[in-house]
């Protein structure tokens, strides 16, 4: 019963057999290998669209860099105020922007809204210096509460960052759950909808070490190459990050791996319906549940050996806080996760 | 004839059973599962003495994140006029430590020398608050031209390091090959000579993405945890940096690999001696051999599929500049280069 | 009736003349004169103790270089969500720590409380690397909207502070007054209260371009001779700052100049007592009146010349906002706000 | 007999009576103010031409800010070895730059030559990554050694940056006095020669502490007003910078108080024509004199009260170095530099 994160699991076999299959002969270092040109072409398959694809080592460094593109002096980059940008990077995007502000919004079940975005910009006026620049806005999707935003949703968010000239970006370390929570193309949930850069995670959802910056906007990430470097995040045997992309994109396998996780969360929320001693926090819309349990409950979930991670719930919305007595907890469901784990943790709960 | 760099090479078998073996089950994050400790264990073994370990995902992390542990306002690290740091790293070492200054100092043969280390100190007095602080000394062990510094040599630069709080850093991206050419163990190459800190490079000696910081002396790095996640370089399935680590170091496989590497570079070395169209630009001490050779003659080379690159001179001493009509080319051997490319290699050359 | 900023009075005559006194013959660059000796010990004898004193050009870069001694990677300074340093330095605090978070917390009146600290703390627990590090809490005195913490205050959030081994921060643009709003000595509003460091504002009452940063607690800001050069905080001629100090910390000048700054704003608050529409947002205790007004009231006052700013609601508790239809306006004095400029303004106020 | 540095004199009664002038009402702060405007104005007439104007605390933000905006990642910036930028500003640009490295050239007599910047653009070639970007070149003008490059001297390396669009920087600390050592208009000396951007120094030169950027190609600073409130330069009273400015510029107060400068430092270097124990180390064309020396009378005349420094000749060609039992000795002129003073130290010279 491991729900504790989907970090937790290890590899795909499909893309552990990628590494193997590419670790034959010699291949050219820092980029310059066949690979890494067929993984750019491969994405821009799957976006429908050319895009600028950079391979990083991790998903704090897409997030961190890529924003590092559209950050001016003094610059604000607007995210929910629970964004992992903001609260579980250590300061990685203050730092490698060389300073930008993370501009926490509050909103209900993770998401920003239109009003609490354009109340921020009232607060960084345009052309005002003491306040700074406003830059970027920056979705995390899905959100680090396991729901996503629309259509819609993000559409509205990009029609206000335009009219301010702010980039938008995603933090996608979940996109392949959110996208099938959407039931949309990957070109429809970015660029059609006004994104401008996305991090694009693979490392949750099945490989080693592989995250990758995408640029749909060509006025952004121009200096990338030279950003991921000075950064250190520029692998030497690049291929083997190729490698995990190759077994991780081919043959819709990113998507099969979320779908499973996705199901498998969908399976724990519709097990609950009828418990008296748990309930949804809200609506789950990827691969990450989020329950208010009785304490007594969640501690004997504990001592049966089901491993989660009790969430904060400081920075949540009053309304979505847990009652006295009760915990807030998160399970994370993977590529990995087998049926038998989620329908054991169900039998225990009363 | 792959000569280009050991950076071409993929992993070694070894390395890669190990990922496969590891890849099982679910293990926490980030470093919290049991190989991530039993990694730095068995690095305090290899190097007789309790060190602090830290796995980052490239060398030039390694060595920016490590030296941004010595360096304060102003501060100066001195390092050869041709070290990664200064010319190969696109500023990495200077934007992760804030602004720190690569301080070049001349020197035949790939190293520096205790009079250009003085003669550096004395550009950088204690307490001029103009010229900044000096802070470390950073070698590279094997050089950036495959030489190594002696043992009496590290120490001779570490005293005058000492003398002024300065901290010794060993930029390791070759260490198992300069350790080979040294004889000597890990402990009397880095702690007992006066390092104080390492970049322990297993990249270009087998491994896929695996570089490690090791600090000897506590004084440095007690907020690298904090470093390594603000520059993005904390893995989150940190059990796949361990695993790439435990089969390199396992059963003297780091040692073999780079025993093997250096024997083929010998081979090459040792090959030239009756060649009149080419020679030894200095003493090969590691997996790199340099040399001066006619341009006709390189120029066939490339022809026949040898594959190398010219090595820039302007860096160099004169005395080992390449003369009229000669080139400069770089010969590197990994753990994958066969006898038989170095014979036919030779065979091609007149 | 300029009551726009107390930064729109120009320097006091005393200041101007010690300016001119000092401007005699040759001395020493870059602070080895003898008056920045003095203005140190000066300094050491109004605050009863030794402390290290440097001259910087701006009161953001005080803020921003004195916090920079105290946060280390991933680190964060805990302040009010209107603090200076947050929402008016154009990002300066992050950019010149290399990107430590300014992490605002609630309050009425400008304050932060135990509670919000407390909270606060709770966010980035000790150890937990992803949320980096509690390093600060900074203080603005008086705050933002002219209030002043009492010792009490001070000292309780000290208290919590240091068991978290937080530095205390002030943030001293309008330190005197403060001081005199509490009726204190400089040392029990400081040091004495567990203050570590304090940016000393002197150019808003009364100096052209003098702010000074002080260390009571020699734990930090060892390096901060080299911080301000690298920031360019550096004066050559530093004679001139010395002067403005020497001109403002004499015969209790400064005190003065606050003194009837603060007595001006009083006036204009205690005017305010039997108008019906106008009324104080809260208690005003420094040289700052914040208004609550009909806005046809605050429209007619701009009509007749008079000089104020409205303040922006956002960031207010919902019980010190506005109500429908009126204005929140700044009025500040200084050392150079006439009484009639006041009696003026009243007799305008129905 | 005061040489030590033109740092050390004070301010002229020219540029003391605006700042009483300016000191008179009210007016607005951060630059808001009719003075700032005029300024701005002023300089354009001088330079002839349109430029952006933007007043900082000192030469060293001045410098660092400037390049701060010519600079990418991993971007370097050439400038002769010994250039202020490099030696002596305690990495300021480094940092402000988050990074960049001030890339040391050799030449003679402090200055950079198309030949070692051809050199210098080798080692950074376009588009490889790993060198990262060579971005700007930043002259002295004057040197650090006095002289001052000639026009076809900045033009011809103002082609080859060009060539590789980099932006051209002059440090003009002593801009003045290089100005009038050329006999040119200060737009032949700036835009008319190929210069983007210029650190107009006022400070060595009868000011306080004001100091200017100036860009005259628009495709530079765009940013920079929030660059220079990011790092802490924007004065809030600052009128006190622009009166510097107006009585700075007013009446060609700033070029007599140049021409003063210069023609007691060619009154030194004249007064060395017949003497035995001294000699000119290279040709005087600003207000500063370097003398090899016997070492004997180099201290005698300390002993008889001369202020001056012996001049580091690490950094200098062999060809100008002092021979064994000399000292290289650099006096420095300024405005306030008495004739009597001149005469005293010649009639102490064997």
């Amino acid at each position: 019963m491991f729900f504790a994160s989907d970090n937790w699991a290890g590899a795909s076999d499909q893309v552990m057999h990628a590494l193997s299959t590419h670790n034959q002969g010699y291949a050219p270092a820092y980029g310059g290998d066949d690979l890494t040109q067929k993984i750019t072409k491969k994405f821009s398959e799957i976006f429908e669209t050319d895009c600028a694809v950079w391979m990083v080592a991790t998903g704090t460094g897409a997030n961190a860099l890529s924003l590092s593109t559209a950050t001016g002096p003094g610059g604000a980059v607007f995210c929910h105020e629970d964004a992992h940008i903001r609260v579980d990077e250590c300061g990685a995007p203050e730092f490698l922007t060389s300073g930008a502000r993370m501009w926490g919004l509050a909103g209900r079940h993770g998401k920003i809204t239109p009003d609490s975005l354009r109340s921020g910009l009232e607060q960084i006026p345009h052309g005002v210096v003491h306040h700074g620049m406003a830059n970027a806005v920056s979705l995390s999707q899905a959100t680090e509460v396991g729901t996503a935003y629309s259509l819609d949703e993000i559409g509205a968010l990009s029609e206000i960052a335009k009219s301010r000239n702010l980039a938008m970006h995603i933090d996608g370390a979940r996109f392949a759950n959110a996208l099938l929570a959407l039931g949309c193309s990957p070109a429809e949930m970015t660029w059609k909808s006004g994104i401008d850069m996305l991090s694009f995670g693979a490392t949750k959802n099945g490989a080693l070490c592989a995250e990758a910056v995408l640029f749909f906007n060509p006025s952004y990430g121009q200096d990338f190459e030279y950003r991921r470097k000075r950064a250190g995040h520029l692998f030497s045997k690049m291929r083997f990050a190729g490698a995990q992309f190759e077994g991780y994109l081919k043959d819709d396998h990113w998507l099969k791996n979320a779908a499973h996780a996705n199901a498998m969360a969908e399976r724990i929320a519709s097990g609950m319906k009828d418990k008296s001693s748990a309930r949804l926090a809200w609506p789950t819309q990827s691969n990450e549940v989020f329950l208010h349990m009785d304490r007594a409950q969640s501690d004997a979930l504990l001592a049966k050996g089901a491993m989660f991670h009790e969430w904060p719930s400081a920075l949540l919305d009053e309304r979505d806080r847990p009652q006295e007595g009760e915990s807030l907890i998160r399970l994370v469901c993977s590529f990995r996760t087998a049926q038998e784990e989620v329908d054991l943790f169900l039998s225990h709960i009363a």
